[in-house]
């Protein structure tokens, strides 16, 4: 039985650990902090919690430097991260870090998009923790940087075109979040009358998850990535369109077949080569449903992916790779049907 | 392992059956049925099950004389049951019905309120399968009436008040239901643009769990129950507020405390002494939550309760039962935490 | 031409004041006063206002001193209004005071609601401002008390049974609101993901509403208020199930008969006798829906209302009580269809 | 005063022509038909419609022979308007049709995509109903081909781009549109639990308004249109979401520019440098508002554009090209604040 900590376990990705661990067989929370409910019961911050006899205990501390586990989730604001992670990789733990602290190689980029002064990388092994990608590296990894929400469904939707060259290097990413993406902290854009009965473009040119995409799709081939998300009166999910051009001659066909290739042995990417994939299908659990695949006039080829935004585009996928990073079932904790409708 | 066969598996209350069983360690799917969708595989018709391994081999067939189990679900509409349970129970099945068509001792009551003429019960015992009541009733039935979603909020949100005595005969409840209580056909009712800023009350003196509701209550005490349903712009969930009034000089802490004690081993009831349920706290779970216990200037109590009708009013509560009769553990396959938010 | 003033003119009743005025031919919006939008364009901080011509010159002032004006909206919160209408008053305005701070002649019940020590009231007429049951003394009024949003919707659907005296006295409101009704700031109640997919009871047995329906309702008869607010995931509109239980021997055609009497020559108050009303029907509009009327097994009869809180909840109501206050046609700038669906 | 007909006044179009109508004053509805509702008060139909004056001696009816008017409305499906447009034309009727029968000069284009065999076009002046690049056509038809819903929002927000030659061929329209879109009639796409919690793409690439916008922009200059509509969980709006690449070199301030003249005697267009619009403020109004204008890294220009699709999407539209054809004020019965919240 391993040990974990969760770093700012008051908000949704801490929740949302909490709530997957629930009903992993090879893992305890250990420690769950927070500066501000220091000495509450988790039950009392997160009611819905309650009856969870594996949590019947546990309590927030406010004292971080107390942690001690064998894996730590950091689910700390961007900037924040930074200030504690080291302290743990130097104490031995292994880190699992949800900000963007940790996400670039290249720091410049992060300090453009995220304008903050960084402070340096750990001097250990970092993966970025997209296991249909990175698999191997998160396997050797002591700090695995969580990608972002809407990287992950944008990059899962055009991993196999970019590798494979079928596609000019412009691609366009047209994404919807739901609201549990802005947080637990209630503000003017999370404000009922604000999101409801309407769809909020936001940061259209500029979101700092832009290079982020980019980055990790130039490993793979070429790519431009332009990238405008909007905020739709939802809770969970992000559904991507991908709006790509194709550069060679190929058909739906055999592009439907160069996903199940590429897919064929992830467990939490499933491709639809008929339905276009639903937020609902995929919600509460660490699924990446892909579909679409259609080819206009103009040699536009769409592809649609759908996530849950707290899942696989967070707490989820922070399982994985821990389960990744321990050895164990990836599948462990993760096994769940989507709540539709 | 036991054989379980789902008679009407287009529907919700069918597909959450699917969903909750692919967790069940103990029970196997061994037939799906539909009449319109005979042959095809069930990923066709529910894609959200796409990659469930356990459900690879699992196609729809539209003969249900073929249909061979220990325990068969019927998730039929009303009137429809009373056609094919009994051949079910003649064979020897276990049957849970997810209808009404079981649900009431007096079948008067029943005709007037389904304008059906029954089929006549079967002779066998039968159970109003509401756990919290019925318990031991259920572990010796064959067949089990699955309780209505509204009676299921209703009934526990007042229980210990009605048996222990305390209230006055009459009770209001006014009840707010999501939308996937209405079924997996689109109807005018459903039609987005009805429902969509809109709470929609219907049938607001005629609603047919009115009498399940009192029939119940009136086994633990006295009731004479007054109901109305609203439609809410909400997928899943039915929170029940409850106006009760007081015939006793009892505090808020008494009550809670009668609460506390009626419902001390009961898995899935949770009562809340401080914060007022949200039905996101029961979203996806069995869970029923019980809360409010506030008292006007005139006496009235006011006891709220909150459900996922899918769940707790329907296909989980239908589990709960199976485990019953089978002598699992009830939470099997039923452990989960609210997908909150 | 009248010129009228806006106090507080950020939020959304002076915003729906604004959208509405905007088509009234007998009035200026002479000044908006917030102090901490001073010298702002309307159209920045109400950008939807834009092209507006009657607006077009139309700034935020943050000092209340220079307002000049034939009539005086005071949009501002509880116990602020008392601070500033005095002032109002001795200069000659006529005011219009939507907040809670006279709308009590009983000071003892404001303040043991509103936890606030009450300044004392203008010796002025005072009007509470529900023309259908005050027009004459609205017409007299120097100061006119807008009414709630839940008790406009509440009186309005019980008002002919107490008046009639054929029901009991305890009257059970079931009341369900939008979001707008929380106001323009943001906070954890508001907050998309605690909303969405919820609906919230509040205040459950304690809402300041509360005394405000029953002393209104005392004018017409005897009465017992029970009132249960809850927060729906909508934005606007108030729907009221209102639960009684008659004491004559009346059936639904003869209460139908009394409404549509009660109600007869009143143009914002239409009573359906077949339909139930619907939030959207009203949406925008300065209309309360009145329907419903049926009684259950048990005597209980029940009454439906949807008003749009923000219109004839709140300014909608207040440009009414203006209209009567000036002899202006009652109808003038309210005149508009339901934004249905 | 001139007398219309609606045709097909069951409908939203039907209805939304209704509501604008009953505030306009220089027009009376003489006829409504439907065949279904032959002899109903329209206020049985459009019980939100009760109390309005205008209405309360209109009935529908069945037979379209008798419909004798100024101008008629053909709110009917594609393929049924050419059944009956050309009669009305022939008796010497002005007509908008609301279908997309009359909207394409090429005939074949139309058949494509619509799969329907064309009967061929009257032999008068038809205009395109888009006054902001037809009006002078509009003054002189005898036949107005409304807009259909997404071209409007699509075809403004790039046109001045287009015009001025700015921008590449290819242009990317990401289309989000509420529910009330898809008619009235209740389907499995408006079947709430499909549509809640969900942002569901459609026709991704083969969406017959697509042909519509790319014939209209390229009477402007050359363009090859790529267009992907979304299913919102709203009821009403289009957001459209114009991804363009700059071709030339200027800057945000000179495309803001460009709009500003373009649209600068346009009172329906309302460009915004600052804001991005939102879905609610042209709730219920004949707006489109146009925002964003921002360039990304790679040259893409993103423009949003937003209108109510039953206003100026739809009925709005169609009032603002009658109030042309009959050398009315624009604004007639059009003018109207935004329903925000």
């Amino acid at each position: 039985m391993k040990e974990v900590a969760i770093i700012g376990a008051t908000g949704y990705t801490g929740a949302e650990l909490l709530r997957l661990l629930a009903n992993h067989d090879k893992v305890d929370v250990a420690y769950i902090t927070s500066r501000k409910e220091d000495g509450k019961h988790v039950f009392k911050i997160h009611p819905h919690l309650k009856g969870i006899e594996k949590y019947k205990d546990l309590y927030f501390t406010g004292d971080i430097d107390k942690v001690d586990a064998d894996l730590v989730f950091t689910a700390t604001p961007h900037g924040a991260s930074m200030d504690i992670v080291p302290d743990f990789i130097e104490r031995g733990m292994k880190v699992i870090d949800l900000s963007g602290d940790y996400r670039f190689e290249d720091l410049s980029l992060y300090e453009k998009y995220y304008k903050i002064k960084h402070k340096g990388l750990p001097n250990v092994k970092i993966a970025y923790g997209l296991p249909e990608l990175h698999r191997e590296e998160i396997k050797e990894a002591q700090l695995v940087a969580n990608p972002g929400c809407f990287p992950t469904g944008a990059i899962l939707a055009v991993a196999p075109l970019v590798k494979e060259g079928i596609i000019e290097e412009r691609i366009i990413f047209d994404s919807k979040t739901g609201v549990s993406g802005a947080g637990v902290n209630p503000t003017e854009t999370t404000h009922f009358p604000n999101v409801n009965e309407n769809i909020n473009p936001y940061k259209i040119t500029t979101h700092r998850h832009t290079p982020e995409i980019e980055k990790e799709l130039k490993k793979l081939g070429k790519a431009k990535v332009s990238f405008t998300p909007h905020l739709a009166p939802i809770t969970r999910g992000i559904l991507t369109t991908a709006h790509t051009f194709l550069s060679k001659d190929v058909d739906r066909e055999e592009i439907i077949k160069l996903y199940e290739k590429f897919y064929n042995n992830e467990i939490f990417v499933r491709v639809f080569s008929e339905e276009i994939p639903k937020l609902t299908w995929v919600r509460g659990t660490n699924f990446c449903d892909i579909g679409g695949f259609k080819i206009d006039e103009h040699g536009r080829l769409v592809v649609i992916s759908a996530i849950d935004n707290l899942v696989k585009g967070a707490s989820g996928q922070a399982i994985q790779n821990m389960n990744i990073m321990f050895g164990f079932d990836e599948k462990e904790g993760l096994f769940s049907v989507g709540l539709n409708p």
